[in-house]
């Protein structure tokens, strides 16, 4: 019996969430419950009274964090104290507060700023929760549990941020979850350069006002069985300079996995929760998404994958094609619909993660295997600094924050010339993982 | 008294070179003398024995080598048996047998292809050597020191090379010695995106034969206190197809040093043995040649230098800029004398280096030092995958040997978000780097 039949073969636990919303289907919350379960000794019902007693007990913790962070010489407190540590109401992983924080009232640009600032805030304390219930271990032996320094910074020429940074954690090595929210004068040239990659985009005729807000997170966990994950949203709007509203707006993002060793069940767990967010919306997102991911998160030199993929959109606006294929007989979406799908999308991030996180966190691992990891890590900054469009369009920005761009690499990586491990044919676990990585596959 | 001014006082040792030619510049050769006797514990006199000694010491070893090399299922033989294995003739060194081999009747592509075989398999038996004479430790344990692996390979479209890798050793984590003799045929568009950096390149008409050798070298101790260093050379022709002649040729190369921390006499010595050799050709070879590298080893999104530099030039040939100044009433120089000038530069790699690695192979190390090592090598990753012009031209051929271009990354590299070490100000040995690396000076 699998993990996912026993999962379902559980009574559901009741809903401690005070907000009207339907549940999360079934099979990957009873999956995320199993594996907490099975990960940190916690039972189902202890953890859900753990999610409610959370507010209170966080309280008192959150002042501590706070105080903490102001003394901290080398950050600055970024005015969002932890003061609601565990605040899940029941749903863990998903950002109820985020949703509840949403104006519909608001311009879109005031919108997807408060959404990233709240999800930040969400996924932080959530990877803090998984620090705090994990074992300490040789290489954070501490009996006080790893924390995110949060960098607040601000960009003279307009606009701010939040860089948030957790280093040497029982589970994770390093881990980014960041935010910016920037504006400034895009002059014709700069618009030009954007065009391949956003046909939206209309043809430049002259400096125009543009806003472009968005939350990133790269995670490096230390255990080789536990996969890196990484995220991008992204909102970018072209403002006209007569009358001051958004001339062109789009939508972009998307996550996708990492693993060093691959875990079939773990894919698809992935995959099914993002594929679900998106289907939701519109079942035309996923088949396409998932493509580009695989297709933009590939490393031509090696002839691989970076990792198992998720999905990847960008330029998503009204008028995209997806929206209007010859077929459709759907009308187009509103921007707030489009919205709608970036939530979903972007808050099942933690669903489709921190079960897997769970899953495998105090698996055994050896330094044969780290090894590999540090390998594949490798290849991991190969494509971030040799491919990746965000990477290089940040360090071409002179002035650019480079320590928030880069946060995205591991904190170790590995090259070995003509590496004998995971060679093809070897039957190694090491060589399953790259059958899937030279040959992307359909995980659900 | 300092280690060259001892150096200099001593008397200077008898010469073992069979060979007709002016010993090295005092200094230099004292400087490495007396640094090898404090590094390994041999005095200079059984220093220039074993070196005598070698020939015969190495005909059994090169065929256990030999052996060795056809039992590895990755490498191939690249039918160059260590044979020779210190084969230097009281020059410890100094490339004697490359010097001999060199035929001045033969064409410059011959003779390149011919010098950059000889350097390769000499710089490769000197490393060994200094692996074989360093005392095993927990990093190499085993009484066997650590050999090159020779990997052969023929480009099915025209050329070949060897890839010399080392890891795991004593002294270096990683070495890699590769070359490659390369010709094809290159079409205009090929032709035209070369312009910017070889002005002396004729307006293309048309797809031509070219022809292009190389050796390149990058090694990273193991030791924080052991500078990594890079070497590269290269000649480049193109044919007139309806001649077969060459219609246009230059040089490059060059090589520089990146040290974890700074010792003021190490990159003296290195830059010094590098300035004469560039001053027995052409006095403003040095200065102009200097400051292209300090240009070309930077890292625009970091602010600040690769490492210390050395020297770097490009596009050399009769009629280049360098050769006919304004002011200038020298005659420009023959191909023949710039081979020359390419030899005596690529033949002082080693005395520049080798000295420096015998002075701290021994130096104790922390791991605080290793970490800041670590993070050094991180900087060299972003270099070379975001700026190296070989490295980025090599990952967009298709079918390009990956390996062989990457074997310049290093084992294992870091990144820290926002890292203490090194702050500006702080007084230690990391900022004591990072001001030169941000400040670069003139050490000769």
């Amino acid at each position: 019996m699998s993990l996912r039949t026993a999962a379902l073969r559980r009574t559901p636990r009741p809903s401690y969430c005070s907000l009207v919303r339907a549940p999360a289907p079934g099979p990957i919350r009873a999956y995320s419950t199993v594996n907490q379960s099975a990960g940190n000794g916690f039972s189902t019902r202890s953890k859900a009274l753990l999610g409610c007693a959370g507010t209170g007990f966080a309280i008192g913790l959150g002042l501590e964090i706070y105080k903490g962070y102001l003394n901290q010489s080398l950050v600055k407190c970024d005015m969002v104290p932890a003061v609601d540590f565990i605040e899940t109401k029941g749903y863990p992983y998903e950002p109820v507060d985020a949703m509840e924080k949403d104006d519909p009232q608001n311009p879109m640009r005031v919108r997807m700023a408060t959404w990233v600032r709240e999800l930040q805030d969400h996924i932080v304390k959530t990877i803090e929760e998984i620090e705090a219930t994990s074992t300490p271990n040789e290489f954070s032996p501490s009996p006080e549990p790893a924390k995110f320094l949060r960098d607040a910074w601000i960009r003279p020429s307009g606009g701010e941020g939040s860089s948030c940074v957790l280093a040497g954690g029982r589970v994770f090595e390093k881990a980014g979850v960041n935010i910016s929210i920037v504006h400034g004068m895009l002059p014709p040239q700069a618009q030009r350069a954007m065009l391949p990659d956003h046909p939206s985009l209309p043809e430049p005729t002259g400096t125009v006002p543009y806003f472009v807000t968005g939350l990133s997170i790269v995670m490096h966990p230390r255990n080789p069985h536990v996969p890196t994950v990484h995220l991008n949203y992204r909102y970018f709007e072209l403002e006209d300079p007569d009358t001051g509203k958004p001339k062109t707006w789009w939508f972009g993002g998307g996550s996708d996995l990492t693993p060093s060793y691959l875990d079939e069940e773990d894919v698809k767990h992935f995959h099914s929760t993002l594929k679900q967010a998106c289907d939701k919306h519109d079942e035309r997102y996923w088949p396409d998404f998932k493509s580009a991911c695989d297709k933009y998160f590939y490393i031509p030199h090696r002839g691989e994958s970076r990792g198992v993929g998720g999905f990847f959109f960008d330029d998503l606006t009204t008028s995209s094609p997806i929206h209007a294929p010859p077929i459709s007989t759907l009308p187009a979406p509103s921007q707030d619909q489009i919205f709608d799908f970036v939530k979903s999308a972007s808050g099942a991030f933690l669903p489709a993660y921190v079960p897997i996180v769970y899953k495998h966190r105090n698996d055994p691992w050896t330094e044969a295997e780290r090894r590999w990891q540090q390998l594949r890590r490798g290849r991991y900054v190969e494509f971030n600094l040799v491919y990746d469009r965000g990477t290089k369009f940040g360090l071409n920005i002179p002035g650019a924050r480079v320590e928030s761009i880069l946060m995205s690499l591991p904190e170790t990586a590995r090259w070995e010339y003509m590496s004998p491990l995971g060679a093809e044919g070897s039957g190694t676990r090491e060589a399953e993982l790259m059958e899937v990585l030279k040959n992307p596959k359909d995980w659900v």
